[in-house]
């Protein structure tokens, strides 16, 4: 375990949470001497809501997952996902290699009913609360009927997780006349306005923002383009910004004066705060945590397992796509 | 003419830019009673560098481009465009309908022989300096062998109007690592390996704004997408800076210290500087700005015309592309 920057972020996270609070227990999965080292560090030791798992293997960062899901059968990846199908976990949280996290949870767990590919969703920020995107990345040729999927299992997240009886559900697309956009997403808007789905029509890149709808459907090449070049911006408007207060004397005097402001608006748009995203569509929690995370955001990862699992997400997901089948094959 | 705010906008850019500079002559194309009156507003009057064209017809933002094309012969965009294919006018720059413009160009001015799709391109900031992508929403349903052709023009419009000798060419993609992205981008990435390109490798939308290449090369879904949600990012963020700054009368005197600073970091963030995208591959040089351009952005997609003839790029890239189709054809 661990991404980018190893074990002792991870174990850092895990430490503080347990401290913050005591609704969560904890399994550590990984190469156990390292992790025990990590512990020590920060001066806990297994026992209580602690506990260690052993794995051997290790799944690199841009190992293939055909390879990662074939080869380490006794990666932490790999361990920690058959925890969750045991029933010895209710979550798994991750800040590995996707592709091969997907791969291994899809192969290990199994897709719901009515589910044909599962979908990476996460939280954003909007002018006034947040919104929820899927897919980021998961999926790259996308049909309408995947796009359909994608639609009920985020208006389902966002109904237990939010607690928004019928969330608005927008269509990503490049024009917001009927006349734009590719054929899967023409169709797609043809599945939603005929479904009982609170269905809000087309949203461009912008809205998402605007906070138009409570969740956004686009394919996974599409919605890791948005994501990605959304953190981009984020990142060069924050460099912009520092380097206009560190331009000379004079500027650095008034940074002084606004550093409570900017840091106030600083914390509000931290990314930290919305790390962890859903691998949504598949038969328990696994949520993938950001590969450059820190303890903050690695933290913020667990804490979104935890909601799922107390708002019982895959329940509601398992009965809402039943209710769509069986509606499907009377109606 | 006019885009969203009508022609008292594209007026009065076009007004202060004939004061600005000497090297401009401009033709209003548009409904010739609504154009005089808006120049006396101005003070100003047709004659010299600055003269009218009446057009009866209006193509609206939502129109079909097909109506538009079939219906509105005498319409600003098309009298616009037949006076670049007459050679009456070096290019042709309008805020109005993006679909109708591109149509219009197309069958007007017709592609550029080795060329099957126009693209729009247009200059994004970056840490350092800015760079340049395409296509921004032209093509939906783009093939390998179009990516090509549009890292083609790109190359040829930087090396033209950035002076760079063989810039660097990305393809965006949704992973750095080969084995992510789909059919189109990965055998677009062949093709580019396999030319005279200076290809860089695949790009994700943070690299967009780490200015890693010169030319973001992907399909107009993916790239009206970034755009787009760039935007969206960026508007948010000035808008939470904003309520920072406002929140008491203890942040509105940081803001006052602060003012000098927020204010050179606003002007370099303006989205108004980057106005006006190129409508490549056309046999002829066509801006489009953007709808809701006021007359500052509006001026600046008309300077990028200027730039435009005056470095001749059409002529740039007729010559590209000829040798690479003698090229292919001997090859």
């Amino acid at each position: 375990m661990g991404g980018d920057h190893g074990v002792a972020t991870t174990v850092t996270a895990a430490c503080q949470l347990l401290k913050e609070t005591s609704k969560v227990k904890i399994i550590l999965v990984g190469q156990q001497d390292v992790i025990v080292d990590a512990l020590r560090q920060q001066q806990m030791s297994v026992g209580g809501r602690l506990s260690v798992q052993h794995a051997s293997q290790i799944v690199g960062m841009a190992e293939s997952p055909a390879l990662a899901l074939r080869g380490k059968k006794d990666s932490s990846m790999r361990i920690a996902i058959n925890l969750v199908k045991e029933g010895v976990a209710d979550a798994c949280v991750s800040a590995g290699n996707t592709g091969a996290l997907m791969a291994t949870a899809r192969y290990v767990l199994k897709t719901l009913p009515g589910i044909d590919r599962p979908a990476i969703c996460t939280t954003l920020p909007t002018m006034d609360t947040h919104t929820h995107m899927l897919d980021l990345g998961a999926n790259v040729d996308t049909s309408a009927e995947h796009l359909f999927q994608f639609a009920v299992m985020g208006s389902v997240l966002v109904a237990a997780v939010d607690e928004i009886a019928s969330p608005t559900v927008g269509l990503l697309n490049i024009g917001e006349e009927a006349i734009k956009g590719n054929e899967q997403v023409k169709q797609a808007a043809k599945l939603l306005q005929s479904s009982h789905l609170n269905y809000y029509g087309f949203v461009e890149g912008d809205d998402i923002y605007q906070g138009k709808v409570n969740v956004v459907v686009c394919d996974g090449f599409a919605g890791n383009v948005a994501l990605k070049s959304s953190e981009g911006v984020a990142k060069m408007i924050s460099h912009f910004l520092k380097k206009s207060f560190n331009k000379n004397i004079l500027t650095r005097i008034a940074a002084l004066f606004a550093s409570s402001v900017l840091k106030q608006f600083r914390d509000r748009m931290d990314p930290r705060r919305y790390n962890g995203a859903s691998l949504l569509g598949l038969r328990g929690i696994v949520i993938k945590s950001h590969g450059s995370a820190d303890a903050f955001a690695f933290k913020h990862a667990i804490r979104e397992a935890m909601i799922e699992v107390e708002k019982n997400v895959s329940e509601k997901l398992a009965t809402e796509l039943e209710s769509i089948l069986i509606e499907r094959r009377t109606g």
